[in-house]
């Protein structure tokens, strides 16, 4: 178990060899094994082999090639509508189109993911979450035909590995750990924990590469920027809005 | 591996026996391992094991035992703090205070506690995800003194089991996934889907508990109820403003 998450690496070249049908049940199933609200299961998990759709989630994903070269996608989405059609179905009046479902449904998702991807790298398959998934979800929605009160919060792709990266850098545990309550940083704490990954030769790379004289600066001027970021965030809520994940302000 | 995450199950009650120093450590370490957008660790884990702490946030989880008979309660949160912060100490201008970011943190800081999760559970600790956070989170936000651009997504209480539960029923797989694109359920799909669920001894027991007629019912009319939802909904997105995750509005 530990094993597998301490050697978790992101995968982004697949071989084309297809998963075997009774691993990816499995996969599915750990999927299915993580903790959810009120064991609700208000998530969907929607696996695309089929090529041609494949290279529509591809272009979604920004034309990134792992999307296209390994076997599987997985859209893990936030999904009220089946447990809202079970409850009308049973007499009884739900209401789940709003923001806190939303959320609830993410959480759902994303731990089924996690558990997903962790029982994929421990059968020897590679794993990668896709980025554009929330910037995309319009068109993902679109492709896989997701009803009202659905929407896609992570893709992973799911193939044999065709490369062997190292393992990624990661600050410092006293970076990202708080004990009791949050003490917000001084400049130093900023200085001590990104000063080695200041310091990676990856680092320096992409500095020579971007022309750039910070590695903030290749987040905030290439990677991640403004006005991006804003129109991504006004996308994402219209696209709550459309799947009636904002009925609570009716 | 597989065997952590199929033999998962919820734990409600806890010995006062202290989790290792170190044992704490790895479970941490092993949620900075998983996959993070961008390699940006845009989020936070708050370990709290001082009583008086302990007792403040079991107040925000609906006075839930278990949040104070465990000794760590671990919060994870969505945090652009940090990375705001070493963007300004960096010469950059960094624009990660907007819904966009809240959710990419969201992500973060949800794989990250699974995986914590499932190192806990392979140390034979006990683990509970506490459903009230994103209702209480501006209480949280308080007890923990979070700053603005981080809000609480996920709680975590670990500790070693005093019960061993049953594992808990899931849907059959047919029930959450899908191949190749969403195949929307029919009347006889979610008849089908819930047959098993309804059938169970505990649906019974909770149906004679609660006096209803279904399940569905004990769902929308007692745990999860139209005007909680329609709050709380305005509530968290009340406490995203607050945090400064809506300021792409601005």
């Amino acid at each position: 178990m530990l094993d597998t998450i301490f050697k978790h690496r992101t995968i982004r070249k697949y071989k084309s060899t297809p998963v075997d049908e009774s691993i990816l049940e499995e996969i599915l199933k750990a999927g299915t094994r993580a903790s959810t609200t009120g064991n609700a299961q208000v998530y969907s998990m929607v696996v695309t082999r089929d090529k041609e759709l494949r290279e529509k989630l591809w272009e979604t994903q920004f034309k990134q090639d792992m999307v296209k070269e390994a076997p599987v996608v997985i859209t893990f989405c936030a999904d009220v509508n089946r447990f809202s059609k079970w409850c009308r179905q049973r007499n009884a009046d739900p209401h789940y189109h709003n923001f806190l479902w939303f959320f609830t449904g993410s959480i759902d998702a994303l731990l089924a993911s996690q558990n997903a991807a962790l029982a994929a790298e421990a059968h020897g398959l590679g794993i990668c979450y896709m980025g554009p998934t929330i910037y995309m979800a319009r068109k993902i929605i679109e492709v896989l035909d997701l009803p009202k009160g659905v929407v896609p919060v992570a893709t992973l792709v799911v193939g044999y590995p065709d490369e062997e990266p190292e393992l990624t850098d990661r600050l410092p545990l006293e970076g990202v750990v708080h004990y009791e309550t949050y003490q917000d940083y001084t400049k130093e704490d900023i200085d001590r924990i990104y000063a080695e990954k200041e310091s990676l030769e990856l680092t320096k790379e992409l500095l020579s590469i971007n022309e750039k004289e910070t590695l903030a600066q290749i987040f905030t001027d290439n990677r991640y920027k403004k006005d991006d970021n804003i129109h991504f965030s006004k996308e994402l809520l219209q696209v709550l809005k459309e799947q009636g994940f904002m009925d609570h302000e009716k």
